[in-house]
């Protein structure tokens, strides 16, 4: 039970190493009837590819998604979508040394700890290469739900806030960090130049708000909309924190400031919420906030240990992004596609 | 599904409204042999229970559990353990605006959104009381994994944080809010009878460290160790944001710093990971922190609509935690014992 | 995982022992706004209560009914539904000496072997008694699914088969048999009575007709509705075979006796196929027939081991039914309501 | 929630369609450590291949097999292991007709009705082809129980029994109908060749006996191992009955004669359980016989229903295997693997 599965009526299922021969994954549960070809994925993955600006690993993957199964004269035909994405540029000798000794901050140990053995090659299937394979499944979830829009941003790079007074949504796709502050897009250029020339990398913080969910979405007790993001968010690679709504700064609120008041409409005087209550959307926009960690590949070395036990220190070579949460938005955009498209399809099923 | 179930191999189901006649659990897949009776349950329901101090709801609810299966001769036999706990104090007219008007904070609404209708005594199976059954369930799960030690405490109230410095495991149990940190613990009676004097409520962070977790637990990549259990926080009554280990702070933090360097043993010199690494467990304590809202129901008048849509407004009168964090942190233990016993039971059977 | 689970959409889980205080079932993700009480549960378990007839079992256990959640208001809320039945005939003497011995053909020595213990009063969760739960979780699912209607009835007792063209329906709640052939269950009713003189018990056939069901119920691959019901109806005590439609009669067929025609409406000729093709429902009687073996305890000594491994032997006294598939009518109904409401709401998710 | 996936904690998802580019399975949880190659799988296939003799279809498909995930240096990893197998011979000009008739005793109206379009060339996703995945994934779960040995064989075809006293497992694999009796082999050969003439097909019944099975396995009460047996079989493409034991004949037994005797050992006397009681292994051999019906695919017209809903008849060309009850054996074994590595890895996990 390793558990590569994702979802309870829209379900996907991953596979695949970072310097295997291939990545992919199987959409279950997909209602038939929609459109869908390559061209409707391919964009995805294209925000989310390396290699696109200096601020990302230099690492060159097309990304081509082909679909191989669950698609009928362009449209879904509601059997298994299976989506393949061929590794291409896997040069393996760039990672000889990781299979001697243990990563500080990556999966290397704990891999070993659990399985006995591990693919070592790009952190085989503990790498954020998995992650092409749910931009490609949050793709087809997005056509489950074509009133939501979904959007994801940085507002944090390195411990340096956006203002919000600034933020201007056109400005997210004009720079590379997917940044709504033009201000803070020049400040972070500057910070991650520097970290990567000093063989360092930086931490972000990603919001994402998806607009359009009607009221009634969510799945409780144990399957509730804030839950279900939190579990998907949180096992994104490199993520240490997720928020809903205020999140940790609710807890410094008093009840009065806290309370969304109600209008009729119903409206919402505000959304500290972040649209879901006890676990169900409210009609409001939902907000998440999620944590990157730094980069843990980093060229500074760090002391630690090989296979053998011995004390060793290793210094992460190779092609790394110095700021994971820059290429983690379209990731986090998938999983909040693919957690409301599933919660659309369970609350049509017991209350449709 | 409505998915009132929790966990893959130790899966509990919970039911119960909070003026019904009862709640309940059912824990299945507790392995067998294992010595239960209710006094091994009631201690941590004791924990729980409102009414114990000032600064908790009145509500008088003995919480004493019932275990009607699943345990023969006083020793676990493999098969389902039901629990059941009687509501005995169960005043319905103190909801009666409740029936009329939507609180807002509250699940009223959503739950009118989704289902078309609800019971509206006390919030039905929104309430916190359901978390009873969550106590419950993690003490047997608790059986499961003697190798861990659980301790869960306010790490912040109101906005106020302990210090660090000052943290006195003795202390934990020795006041009514599970603080770690004397001063503080008198600063907060202090805030939350002020709040209630006012009518308004506070929030809290409460933080819990598993110890003598092993390596190895966690199954990735969608059960992952800390996915898990982000999503069995984020799913408890007020929460709004989870961390593990440094959390939103590590999106501060340079590669460098936040690498938690390996040393024979193997050992680490620091925990910013919070004990896990790639969604399994690295050995160190397990390190998680959750946001608890401010209680949404306060006596101080919220603008809000009535079932009808008509603007009205409501003081939620009845009695009330002015701080739902200091019972959420027996909950936040329970729900940590769940994932841990689940995961040492999926480990030992994929890897055992 | 002990897995005492069972559906995808609309779940129950069932818990307890034949001699402890109580047994139940939990039904989660019922739809909201149903209609029910106790009054809609009881007759249906009434159907199946033991002591009706002198050919079933003299337990007397008034099998009543409680629902402890997830009804308000006289409707259901789409949360948990609890239910409860408490034992009340529980002369566990009867059964000292299970304790010591295993009884072949039951799971005494199975449990042990698997569970290291068990709870040998009167087969503890390996009981029949279990179904009592299933009935009432039957009669909820059967709110699900208004459309359909469901029937099971005898087809064959001790070998002696009914007269196909004798059937009538109205026969089968007009004996204690549930048989639709008046002469067929005068001819059982002499065996089932010599088979008890004699310390000995029988075997039998239930058939069972879903009608109603429209065309497009299933889940393929993996939970096909005929795969569904095979799983359903295994699992039910004392069950070793299952057919649909014509079953193990189709494998002597050839293909053009066994296509059934099509026509328009759609309707068809025939229907070998048992209303399914696919394992998705054709839109024709749902028919499933289920073999019972003969009751395992009987009072005919049979060579068996202790506990300790030494040869003895063991007559089965106490109360027991001589033909267990009388009762297990109204148990295939029942597992055969739960399985067709789930895939209708299973349905209406992914294509509604 | 189509539910392409089965299993547990060993888990499998299989897509694809009969004329799409490929087909495949990923197989999640699949302990780590054990030797796997494309060599453990292809003969696996080799032996449900199409076109191998006269009695089955004449498509041509070489069925190789590549893993591209899971495995490093030979040994799986406990990643999702991912098997593709392309497919080669996609005449889809031979369905053309199919795509505006549904053909009788067919998936192509169920289809329809459930999803409002379907992909009709060569049956789609409902092809047996789809099987090809199954003895795949198979072929892993074998590695998983090594102390286990699988045997399925025919016990009869168009209705002629094979002749129980001439058993001779050797004779299996020496004709082509995986038939013990060369006697009825050879009669067998004939019947095929006549119905095949005259454009008919014939039914068939497997047996399928697993030795080895200790006791204890099995997850009672809903995915007991007879129960998940049953349901595994049934979702094979043109199954209609499932026996375990004595089955059906059971029901014909005395309770004396159907009870197995228990020795010192433990053994036993006889085998009419099967192997199974209260859904747990007994340490005997696990038998299972499956029912298959004749081929739906029949060049002998059929009345049917176009798209249109107008009346027409349709004659099935293109290759078929005149009884897919022969193709049928190596699927009814990897189903029997499936579960029983599902069930092992169940009970180390929760009794291990």
């Amino acid at each position: 039970m390793s558990l590569n599965s994702f979802g309870h009526l829209l379900r996907f299922t991953t596979w695949g190493e970072s310097h295997g021969p291939a990545i992919g994954a199987v959409v279950d549960g997909c209602p038939p009837g929609l459109q869908l070809s390559e061209a409707d994925i391919q964009p995805w993955l294209d925000r989310r590819r390396p290699g696109t600006s200096r601020f990302t690993t230099q690492r060159r993957e097309p990304d081509q998604v082909r679909i191989l199964s669950g698609v009928f004269e362009g449209r879904t035909t509601g059997t298994p979508i299976s989506l393949l994405i061929e590794n291409e540029d896997q040069r393996s000798k760039d990672y000889s040394e990781v299979a001697q000794a243990y990563r500080p901050g990556h999966a290397d140990i704990t891999y070993d700890a659990k399985y006995g053995l591990r693919d070592w090659r790009g952190g085989g299937r503990s790498s954020a290469r998995e992650t092409a394979s749910r931009v490609a499944a949050g793709a087809v979830a997005r056509l489950v739900i074509p009133e939501v829009s979904i959007r994801a941003y940085l507002v944090e790079l390195g411990g340096d806030p956006i203002d919000r007074a600034a933020f201007d949504e056109a400005q997210i796709e004009a720079n590379p960090f997917h940044c709504p502050d033009a201000a803070a897009a020049e400040r972070w250029a500057e910070a991650v130049d520097a970290a990567r020339k000093d063989g360092s990398s930086l931490g972000a913080v990603v919001e994402c708000v998806a607009t359009g969910v009607p009221a009634g979405w969510g799945a409780p007790l144990y399957a509730k909309l804030d839950a279900e993001l939190a579990g998907a968010m949180m096992g994104i690679n490199a993520v240490k924190g997720v928020e809903i709504g205020d999140g940790f700064g609710a807890a410094r609120l008093r009840g009065e400031q806290n309370a969304d008041p109600i209008r009729p409409g119903p409206a919402f005087d505000s959304n500290h919420s972040g649209g879901i209550l006890g676990g169900i959307s409210t009609g409001q926009p939902v907000v998440v906030r999620v944590a990157f960690k730094p980069t843990s590949s980093i060229l500074t070395p760090v002391p630690t240990i090989g296979r053998d036990g011995q004390a060793t220190e290793i210094a992460t070579k190779g092609r790394h992004d110095p700021c994971v949460g820059i290429r983690g938005a379209p990731v986090v955009e998938a999983m909040m596609a693919l957690v409301l498209a599933d919660q659309k399809l369970l609350h049509r099923g017991q209350c449709g």
